[in-house]
């Protein structure tokens, strides 16, 4: 299985809609392709928000509605790792088909914080959580908190892994935050958003499509093969997990990695889902970067940097690329291919081999996807 | 490819929440397949408006919480097909899984008659339909005045629809109408809902789940052989289809039967997604029974009775089974599957092949599926 063709549109404030934005990325996955949209035997579609966001569900038909066509469209839902499940979900059907296409999309500039904020919130527990008072911040701060305690301060390491992903961002024209001058005092002194949480800590609201077509054979050297891609989940609330460890996405990338026939040390490029920065610090440890406690150092070596022994999130990350959710998951394994094509201009790195982490919770689900330059 | 078990809830107003409805349908499902929850690979999940109705996305993580596992759970969302839609969906897996379950859930009941309406409204097109003032019943009212303007008189052969469908659904102890008495006269001087459209000719609001196992090999007898499962999908809204043929369920239809390798005439009993109950009649012709124009003439024969050459909806179809959204084209199949296991009891009819359409919007998604008694 490869994935023969890309396409995204930039992620940010868009003044594009939801028609807009599937159209752009689906036009230019299947141009990059150069596959035609009648050669492609079914879509699925990642989106978490648009009943909420839009008041549009049933969003399969109102893709059929736009591409004019009638084949299979299938619409997944997993929160924020609703572009990774819905990729998951798609490639089963390469048992049958030759030519998918997967797309995601979000929109969620054009509603107000507040209700954005409750919107979000759905996607967490309503007795365990909502009830409670939880939003997903406090979430991120809670885990602050329990990695403190057990294993030291780490609010300077955050900080490098902020700025890290912003200059990393600054070279990715798509990126939300592109051209933005970011420095270590400025992440520093950003507002707090809940306990030691602050502004630069997290990601930002995006409206944003990524498209890919899927193929169960290469077009030429610039298909990206699909070594492996798994998924767990786990429980919805945070409070069901006391710890600093997430054991959907532990089980994820282990099952990734054995289905690729890899070790963690086989994978050159690496994107996390750093949703708050210190889901970026814990998933370097989860996925066996380093051992428990050891993420910070790491950190303060730049081993993460995209010019350290493991680059993580080149492209900028959710913090800097921008977290459109359901467009997310797929924004990472664009990353992914581009990277592995030797296409990423100024941010390239030396790579044959990209791991990408697609988390929604905190952690409810976890797809992790291994690729290899195509052969 | 078979489904070997099969659990549902009682439909209707239900004092169960979407917790309590997955565990009671799942439990049975498995009971039913002699099947552990350590032997399913992954899970399929059907829900349509829990994110608008109980605030809650992200629900296969909270499946995950509910049954404790850690595998793949996959939630689709394709409105009133999301049954039909998942369990297509789901089908593709088996390509590398030996037993999966598919669960379909929806709540309705806790929420106001008005919110209500809304939400549902949210699976219509945005711009072409919400802004116009568009809500379903006026889809069915204006396609019985389509229907008249070219075929004549119908609403007396609607009354015989909705009058069988509630005969079956007496028989149906978990139907949402099980025990109701209604006559012709009661259906006929119902409460006008909108143009022609009569409270009898409309689908309940109910709540309910339905789940499966679905496996590569046959358990024994029982098990029910999945022969084809096929999908397509049309424009969102009614406004860019003018007629009384819905493309996308004559599509979903014609591919099912070609990939059976059967004819309709081959088929003994049939599920219609009677929404409305002239959907069940426009979906007669669309399936191929007759002639456009010819199902008022059929009715008035009695052929889709229990006692008729080819009996439609015997477990009472929407109109009396029952319609919680998410859980809706999987009751369908479970009266299949009921049918061909030869349990239905007092509405058990002579079939040893089914077939079943859900579908979504008018008509947006549409899932044909055709089921052979395991031999």
């Amino acid at each position: 299985m490869y994935i023969t063709g890309i396409g995204r549109t930039k992620f940010g404030k868009l003044d594009l809609n939801l028609h807009e934005m599937m159209l752009e990325a689906a036009s230019k996955a299947l141009a990059d392709a150069k596959t035609p949209l009648e050669k492609i035997d079914a879509i699925f579609l990642s989106n978490n928000l648009s009943g909420l966001n839009q008041g549009q569900l049933h969003l399969n038909s109102l893709l059929a509605t736009i591409l004019q066509t009638d084949i299979p469209i299938i619409r997944v839902e997993s929160t924020c790792a609703s572009g990774g499940v819905t990729f998951y979900n798609s490639l089963f059907c390469l048992s049958r088909f030759k030519n998918i296409l997967v797309l995601g999309v979000e929109k969620m500039s054009d509603i107000d914080s507040k209700q954005l904020s409750t919107n979000i919130g759905t996607t967490s527990d309503v007795e365990l959580d909502q009830r409670q008072g939880f939003i997903f911040p406090v979430g991120g701060a809670m885990i602050i908190e329990r990695y403190e305690k057990r294993y030291g301060p780490v609010m300077d390491e955050l900080a490098e892994l902020s700025l890290k992903n912003h200059e990393n961002g600054n070279l990715n024209e798509y990126a939300h935050f592109y051209g933005k001058q970011v420095t270590l005092e400025k992440i520093k002194s950003s507002p707090v958003i809940v306990g030691k949480l602050r502004l630069y800590d997290c990601s930002p609201t995006s409206d944003g499509a990524v498209a890919f077509v899927v193929s169960t054979e290469k077009r030429d050297g610039r298909s990206v093969r699909i070594a492996s891609c798994e998924m767990a989940t786990g429980p919805l609330s945070l409070s069901l997990n006391p710890g600093t460890s997430m054991p959907a996405q532990v089980a994820a990338c282990q099952r990734a990695l054995k289905a690729a026939g890899m070790k963690i040390g086989d994978i050159d490029l690496i994107e996390i889902h750093d949703g708050y920065t210190i889901i970026e610090l814990i998933t370097m440890e989860d996925i066996g970067l380093c051992r428990r406690g050891e993420a910070p150092s790491l950190i303060r070596k730049g081993y993460t940097r995209r010019d350290g022994k493991k680059p993580v999130n080149t492209d900028g990350g959710l913090k800097a690329d921008g977290h459109p959710i359901g467009a997310t998951g797929l924004a990472q394994m664009y990353e992914a291919v581009v990277q592995l094509r030797g296409e990423a201009g100024e941010r390239q790195v030396s790579a044959r081999t990209a791991l990408t982490h697609n988390i929604g919770g905190m952690v409810g689900s976890c797809v992790v996807s291994v690729f290899r330059r195509g052969e």
